[in-house]
């Protein structure tokens, strides 16, 4: 079972991520990214895919054109768990 | 130019599309596709991606695990134009 972070270590978490921002409603956090075009964007999706069925942690997200808005969180847990610090993480070194 | 079809010949195509939606707000048609799992959402998608990138002509779109939204829209009509039918009729033809 995947645990639900507390308040405290999701503050700390969130501090590491500076690019990612906390939704209340869901407990999830989300991030826009923009591309040079739908090429690159849906290259960083197809990468992110992999990421994620290797993690077997998914996020929700949608694309137009070169944008992509990614939204992770942990149905199992009711909100947000360490899964989507670390691949949240692992996208921001995709990107690098 | 891409022309916004008139509201008879996008009752005409939408004959031929069972299982699309007018969404009259945008002047969109949409559809919702459930796979068996990620992979296959996901392989869709990159088939789908392919087209697009092909055509010069992307779908709005979402993914949750095993689900697919996708939204088809000419932003150059103001509207739903024959290269969304067009692209309906190929996404069909990979479901086939």
């Amino acid at each position: 079972m995947v645990e639900r972070l507390s308040e405290e270590a999701r503050a700390a978490a969130l501090a590491q991520l500076a690019h990612w921002t906390h939704e209340p409603a869901r407990d999830a956090i989300t991030r826009r990214l923009t591309f040079a075009d739908f090429n690159q964007a849906f290259g960083f999706m197809t990468r992110v895919a992999l990421l994620a069925e290797k993690a077997d942690h998914h996020p929700e997200w949608s694309n137009v054109w070169n944008r992509v808005d990614i939204l992770l969180t942990t149905h199992d847990a009711g909100g947000l768990s360490q899964r989507d610090i670390d691949m949240a993480h692992a996208i921001e070194r995709l990107l690098l």
